[in-house]
């Protein structure tokens, strides 16, 4: 059995996310069709890298799948590309050893979070950004990202479903929080060993608070102690979200 | 009656281009029927800085109208963005002396066209680039578009119905032209004093071909000298274009 591993880029607009649901077009879904009209033979993805929400997109997804198969990378690369649907594209194909899985052989994730701070919509980013009318204090947001970087119990910051469901440890470590000005669009780009679900949308609609005077910036390290997810902010919207990459 | 000038970010892939035509979405239709929704009356765009085709984009698309009425302007603004469809937004608006004309009154257009330059389409620029999967050698491109820069007759470069249209003269100055990389991204800037139909499009398809191989970048000037359609290349997708700006 060789191991195979992809980088997918996706617009994830059209999907219900990268996991597999009943009666909804998912990522996963549409990866494992290809990949069993390619070999002719049912094929399951091992492991991704990131479980994207609905929504969400994607530079650098990873995943890995096993197969019996002696095509060259390039013919299943060029012919999975054939397959899938538009929105969707493996960028990069490689062969790894057999203990590789895109997810528990994870060092880090960047994400970035994107928003088009504007009176106006852009028509130009539309779908990519989430539009933010009222004017954003940046340095002050800057301020606030600086509680989020380390290691820290992040369960104010995911979903109380999630939590609810399983007993795992909220403790994450976030390498990096950059945000970056670029005209109007403000970048915010966030590398952690993992991600709690929601967590990311969850610190940034917490951050944009802050950024519109709502919240002084100092209170995110009370929200971090305070363990509560009623204490955090909005969840900011998926379309401003894209998986970046997964270093291994 | 006041002169209003509106600057206009369009995505173009849902419309038939600028100008108004029968049974088919255009720019201009759906600008005058929020218009005549929002002052109550038949409102009719005097001029148009470029009657982009249909397809391209366009970040500072200028246009001006004539409306008696006492209403604000921020107010004109916010009314018109509520009112058009999500594609279309009014970034600038002011009021400019009753001469203003935006076609006339112009100094210089610049657009944009953009290639994305790798083996595999790339699902998040999709609509906003050309791709090209086969390599491109940019030096070469950059040569053969110094040939374009200044004082020219393109009528080889325009379409041969347009030229049968109207007598009017092919000679037009290019003041700049740009290709820059940009990761994957060929970024082709080109501004003049005016450019005839399809000219943008048929530089670049021919810039193209230089590109690969299949044409000296020294050919342009025998193309331009030549005088003939039917001398340059292919067309380049409107998708890949953007107009960018007008200067007054």
């Amino acid at each position: 059995m060789r191991n195979i591993k992809l980088v997918l880029e996706y617009d994830g607009s059209a999907f219900f996310g990268f996991q597999r649901q009943p009666h909804h077009p998912t990522i996963q879904e549409a990866l494992e069709k290809a990949l069993a009209t390619f070999f002719r033979r049912k094929t399951k993805i091992a492991a991704a890298s990131g479980r994207t929400d609905a929504g969400v997109h994607a530079e650098g997804q990873v995943v890995n799948f096993k197969i019996s198969s002696d095509k060259e990378l390039r013919q299943i690369q060029r012919g999975l590309n054939a397959l899938l649907p538009r929105p969707i594209v493996v960028s990069e194909i490689e062969e790894v050893p057999p203990g590789f899985h895109a997810r528990f052989s994870i060092k880090s994730k960047t994400y970035e979070y994107r928003v088009w701070n504007h009176p106006y919509r852009s028509p130009l980013i539309a779908g990519r950004a989430f539009h933010v009318p009222f004017p954003l204090d940046v340095a002050k947001m800057r301020r606030a990202a600086r509680f989020f970087v380390g290691k820290h119990d992040f369960r104010s910051f995911t979903s109380v479903t999630a939590m609810k469901k399983k007993d795992a440890s909220c403790v994450r470590t976030i390498k990096q929080f950059q945000i970056k000005k670029q005209g109007h669009l403000i970048l915010i780009r966030v590398e952690a060993d993992g991600f709690l679900y929601h967590m990311i949308r969850n610190m940034v609609g917490t951050l944009l608070e802050v950024g519109r005077g709502k919240r002084p910036s100092g209170e995110i390290a009370a929200i971090l102690r305070g363990g509560d997810r009623r204490l955090a902010g909005m969840t900011a919207p998926a379309e401003g979200l894209t998986f970046l990459k997964a270093a291994y």
